[in-house]
């Protein structure tokens, strides 16, 4: 059990690092930072503490990569291209957190379709750590090419509350199993001297679109780290270049990194239709907002997620239009399709919107 | 004539943004950084003050770019893609400064090569502001592919000692002839109607591998703008990705920018081979940068160049030892070979070499 002092959190509160937030009358805090040992997205309800989910390290090659960071046999699983939840009972209610800490009303209500909620009928102090993915999520522009549409859920983690650790590998496995969870697929285990088989699991992931994988040493420090494919670095520049000005400064070179380090890992060398696929990922999606630019105006990306209610729609879109200061958020529809309410909105790109706009009318600039 | 108050210059000092320094006894000081008016590379010696070059702003586009920047028309010459100096008399010596006023060893020792000195002797009160471009430059990993070794100067402005004014453009052209300087290519004067006469030189310039053009009104304000060519985006890309990380966050995407807005306004649309020359760019740097910090230990740019004394030389080595906190300097060898010491070390790239050295034993990142 690790309880925060007080005194921690009245500093947080102070610096700004915490920010107090309701979600239909529950109040609760939020650590938007990490701050001192707390991790960001470490949320603070009246009767427990549900911990930040961790950073985890990446390597960028497996050959030398397994051996510097494992002393013990490892777990491997899919890591799956969507946003990370917390999933829990408070009182009666089963509520979701975003990474940031943020309950978010879109996963909330979507748990029940996809988790057995006896589940947190019998392990109500237990918490869900899942990825949520698919076409239809409204905050990652990627998804798995296997999910075909609305969203779905895969667990991946079991932690308690009031508590940083997570449950052993295999006691997981088994709650997975009992309450028939949807989890991320799970390789089992891999040692240091695998390199190959595990070289052989990144080549099939990479041939099916898959982001990469996880891995968990099987050990008492629970050591995770985390490798991706070279599928996934060339997606991300594709995904993103429509809105290139408005990422970290390192979000592309460092994909560029992961990708030339692939390359050289399995011996790639002057494959011209890489070549082709990286200039083509940066190009296409710039281009794209230079169009958007000229024609709209704005330089955006639409996104489209199902509710049950109209409440909740709208409920999920005021909580997102605070999120950014670089990010305006525009409701395009919410309509009733079958059993959802889908709203469509769009993330307009205020730096590329703002950019494109001034040169695209002749403006200079001096850089 | 502009003195610089002896209140601005003491606040700077106290900033840490004028420098003491001293050429072989001469004392000055320089700004190394922007201050209220006064540009970087501005220099105050005991008699007079160099001002810093200005920055000048860059359009991305011609067809709207004209129109919103010029009033008037507007001579257009080349820019060459070298490094800046301005060249000056120091009581009997002629002095070189680098862009960020710095008295260059190497620029000042290769004035008399390039540069007829009867100007000085006429002129004492004027300064040249050239560039200098070529393979065997000590400074720029790129040169216009028509100097085939050592260095070129090019003359482009001509300033007044204790003034931020150039020249009017006549005049400087008179000067240009009367004294044989070498100059940047001039293309003469163009109207903010002539968009397709200058699309036809940029392709021109661009077919030729040259970077672009500089173009000043012809008007009292001398407003300054300057456009560059795909060519000079994409060399850039390529010779700067082995630094990949060393470089400003937005260097690479404000290049890409440069290229995609270029290819709008040519409407070169989805060009397989442009795709590819932009991947390659971005990657067989990257790919250099790995192999090197593989059988290397470091990732490093070996620049060569031509001096007179071996003194000037090794004053020369010393005195870009400590321009950055980023860039290590190792003297590789310095040799007579016929009139010139070859003067040839390495810019080893702190970053690169710290990350890629750090993944490539597997190590990890959190990012």
């Amino acid at each position: 059990m690790t309880k925060l002092p007080p005194e921690l959190i009245r500093e947080a509160l102070k610096k700004n690092k915490v920010k107090i937030e309701n979600y239909k009358g529950i109040e609760y805090l939020r650590f938007v930072d990490d701050f001192k040992d707390v991790p960001r997205g470490t949320a603070l309800f009246k009767s427990f503490t549900l911990w930040g989910y961790p950073h985890i390290g990446r390597i960028f090659q497996l050959s030398t990569g397994l051996k510097e960071q494992f002393t013990h046999p490892f777990f491997v699983e899919e890591k799956v291209d969507g946003y990370n939840t917390r999933i829990f009972l408070y009182d009666d209610q089963i509520l979701a957190l975003s990474r940031g800490g943020y309950v978010c009303p879109f996963t909330t209500e979507r748990v029940e379709d996809f988790i057995n909620l006896k589940f947190f009928e019998d392990h109500p102090n237990l918490v869900l750590c899942a990825e949520v993915a698919g076409p239809e999520n409204p905050y990652v522009d990627e998804h798995p090419s296997y999910i075909k549409e609305d969203v779905q859920f895969f667990v991946f983690d079991i932690m308690e509350k009031d508590s940083q650790r997570f449950l052993p590998y295999r006691e997981k496995e088994k709650l997975i199993e009992k309450y028939g969870l949807p989890s991320v697929e799970r390789y089992g285990l891999f040692s240091v001297e695998d390199v190959d088989k595990l070289k052989g699991l990144m080549k099939r992931l990479n041939e099916e679109g898959r982001e990469g994988v996880v891995m968990k040493e099987d050990s008492e420090r629970d050591k995770r780290v985390k490798y991706v494919t070279l599928y996934s670095s060339l997606k991300d520049i594709e995904i993103t270049s429509v809105n290139l000005l408005g990422l970290p400064p390192d979000y592309f070179t460092n994909r560029l990194l992961r990708l030339a380090l692939f390359m050289e890992e399995e011996g790639i060398v002057a494959d011209q239709e890489l070549f082709l696929k990286v200039g083509k990922a940066f190009l296409e999606g710039l281009l794209k907002a230079i169009e958007m630019s000229k024609k709209d105006g704005r330089v955006y990306r639409t996104f489209r997620c199902r509710f049950k209610t109209r409440e909740n729609a709208l409920l999920f879109i005021e909580s997102i239009k605070h999120a950014s200061s670089q990010v305006q958020v525009l409701q395009r529809r919410l309509e009733k399709e079958g059993n959802y309410w889908v709203l469509e909105f769009d993330r307009v790109y205020l730096n590329m919107t703002g950019l494109l706009g001034h040169l695209l009318a002749g403006g200079s600039i001096f850089d």
